[in-house]
């Protein structure tokens, strides 16, 4: 049932959504935050200098006032704190450090062997986070901890991986309880999608946005949702698996089971498989001659270069591809009646413009509620580090957001 | 951005948990509340002791406990206060009266001819309140108001329908407005789908899961959801619009714009479409003799019950009926994650367990979280009636329900 709330709780949250709306804001004054989140004056001031206490905000300026004298300006401090985010992919590693205001700072980046031990992978991601907090010089006391995204399913209460697609060595290794044993850090675990649309929220385009859908196109396809302000996991933290809508029953058998699902029609390998099938017939492509010497040569990048680039073959596979995407796209305004669609992941690197316009025209087009309004599609901003930032951001979100649930519950 | 809280919103909101942890159990004493809600003993105390005050709520016997003094049982009135349900349907009107349990005290069903102007049904539909709460001899100041569900989409601020695809006429009928202005009571509008949704959580499967989708199958098919506690509307109130997901990519058109909707595959037009083509073949079948007859006599009704009967004709056509709502059940559990799926609308009766079956067969074999949680199914025990109760509730749940979202709302 509904849990109750009381002081500490009111307390905490209210000191979330004033430093949230100091992160989100380009500089703003106790007056516009008073004004913004209907907080007395009084309770404004009272989180404000604590916040400038704990060495988090700063009076940065002032600005003119309509009425009489200048109103001071407060940001965040963006030394004030950090995190790191690891993400784990089939394929490659990606670490980042950002600052409290998300930025990020550090980065390393190294492709991944599948046979690799997985908690060898881990102490290596460990030793590299430590290399990169000493060569920027950032004490161990400031980093408020370290978030992990990864392919799901993941089980939260064991802070693992269950049963991951295309990462079978990791399969219930404990990435939670290993990481933090070799890292020295808090760690938290979150799926890729998610990760990435939480790094949106913090930096990118859902910081104006209450209510978005995120797909995420890495080397599968997840997502991930805010609705109402919060990040929606759903009852086993599942939530957003929107690369198993399937967009062709009796479409290709995807690993879930079931056939059809966009995971199995549109992830890269598919789409260099229809590539690779056309080049095989003989089609007139740019690609033709890489693909002769060695079909290993057209992989998912050059296809997606060479559909930029306007050659016929890859182009086709893309808009394929992006069709089934915009496909998708309606199933979830018309399931989650969302305002904005965020595209992001390293899969559409080259080709962003050809999948947000499909997407686009087809929001415009199909859903039920579209006379109302239309959804908008965006790209990510938080570019192909999304998912390594994301998990960064989770960890600024842990500390900071504010959570209705928090008020309810211990 | 996040808006701040205060202490009046959550007293309000304190004193919703504890009114609908009142509502939900089957009596309950005070230390049980405070147990349940981590309120503390004295706020509970002061919360209950209002509510006694306001002739809500009553102490009623009491229960040993497990130390010393026996713990006095609290108890709704259901008398304390009413609200009456009108559901709007392109064929018919139904209104109920609940007391403040929920319970159904009095009811009123008619059919509606699609040519009647829709300001007189509105107008025969205030005076049947007048007549239903006379009879029941309800003082007009004990009702909290009337709530009237319509089919979707619904413009919630001009509290109309907008473009309703079986009901021509009402496009743009400002029924919030008419029925304020003949009922004279405040009047709340949503739609079929969610106001069946809120039924359940006032009194039915939803009392005890915090996340559930609605599945609602009536002349046409929608959806609605609740998530997190609270039901999900979406940006523009038009969330859960299931009946829109394509199950069938090229099949038949859909009034939407789409092809293969569950909607237009599976509605009871569609079903009994299907079987009349079977018997317009000469199939063998116990409506054999009924279509030679007058196909007409072979209404949807009928085809449920033909098929609850076991006739082969009819019961193909349920079951691929079946087969299309499994599929969308795993679409919304892939998208969504919930734990439960209420299935729900008069359409379904007869054959409530061919739907219910099927569906749970899909939802343990096909989400994506399947190894982590199974999706329950289960039918609406709020009946057909479904979609007027729970406009009756929807009256209950404006006043009555606890939602974050009124601690950080004007």
């Amino acid at each position: 049932m509904f849990s109750g709330t009381n002081l500490p709780r009111v307390g905490n949250y209210n000191y979330n959504v004033v430093l949230s709306l100091i992160q989100a804001s380009d500089g703003i004054s106790r007056v516009e935050i008073a004004n913004d989140t209907g907080l007395t004056a009084q309770t404004v001031g009272v989180i404000v200098r604590r916040l400038i206490q704990e060495g988090i905000v700063h009076e940065s300026g002032s600005s003119p006032s309509a009425g009489g004298k200048p109103r001071t300006i407060l940001r965040i401090i963006p030394t004030s704190a950090y995190a790191v985010g690891i993400h784990f992919d089939p394929r490659e590693m990606s670490i980042v450090v950002v600052d409290m205001t998300g930025q990020r700072l550090a980065h390393s980046h190294r492709e991944v062997s599948p046979v690799l031990d997985p908690e060898v992978l881990i102490e290596q991601g460990a030793m590299t986070v430590h290399r990169l907090l000493r060569e920027l010089g950032v004490p161990a006391e400031r980093v408020l901890g370290v978030g992990a995204a990864c392919p799901g399913p993941i089980d939260q209460g064991q802070g693992q991986v269950t049963s991951p697609p295309r990462l079978d060595r990791w399969t219930e290794v404990p990435i939670k309880r290993l990481l933090r044993k070799y890292v020295g850090f808090d760690v938290v675990v979150d799926n890729d999608a998610n990760a990435a649309a939480i790094g949106e929220r913090w930096s990118g385009h859902g910081r104006t946005s209450s209510d978005f859908a995120y797909l995420y196109m890495g080397t599968g396809i997840g997502g991930a949702m805010f609705l109402s302000k919060n990040i929606y996991r759903g009852v086993s933290r599942n939530a957003g698996e929107f690369g198993h809508l399937i967009v062709e029953p009796n479409g290709t058998p995807c690993y879930c089971g079931n056939r059809g699902c966009l995971e199995a029609m549109s992830n890269p390998a598919a789409i260099v498989k229809n590539v690779h099938a056309e080049l095989a017939m003989g089609h007139r492509s740019s690609l033709a001659a890489a693909y002769e010497q060695s079909p290993a040569l057209v992989d998912h990048v050059t296809v997606c270069k060479a559909a930029a680039s306007g050659d016929v073959v890859a182009r086709r596979a893309i808009d394929r591809s992006a069709e089934l995407v915009a496909q998708c796209a309606v199933l979830i305004a018309n399931a989650i009646d969302v305002e904005l669609l965020v595209i992001g992941g390293k899969s559409i690197l080259h080709v962003e413009e050809i999948y947000r316009q499909k997407a686009a025209e087809y929001l415009q087009t199909q859903p039920l509620a579209r006379k109302m309004h239309t959804v908008r599609v965006a790209i990510s901003e938080v570019g192909v580090d999304g998912a390594a930032l994301g998990a960064a951001s989770l960890v600024l979100h842990a500390a900071y957001a504010p959570d209705t649930g928090d008020l309810t519950s211990g």
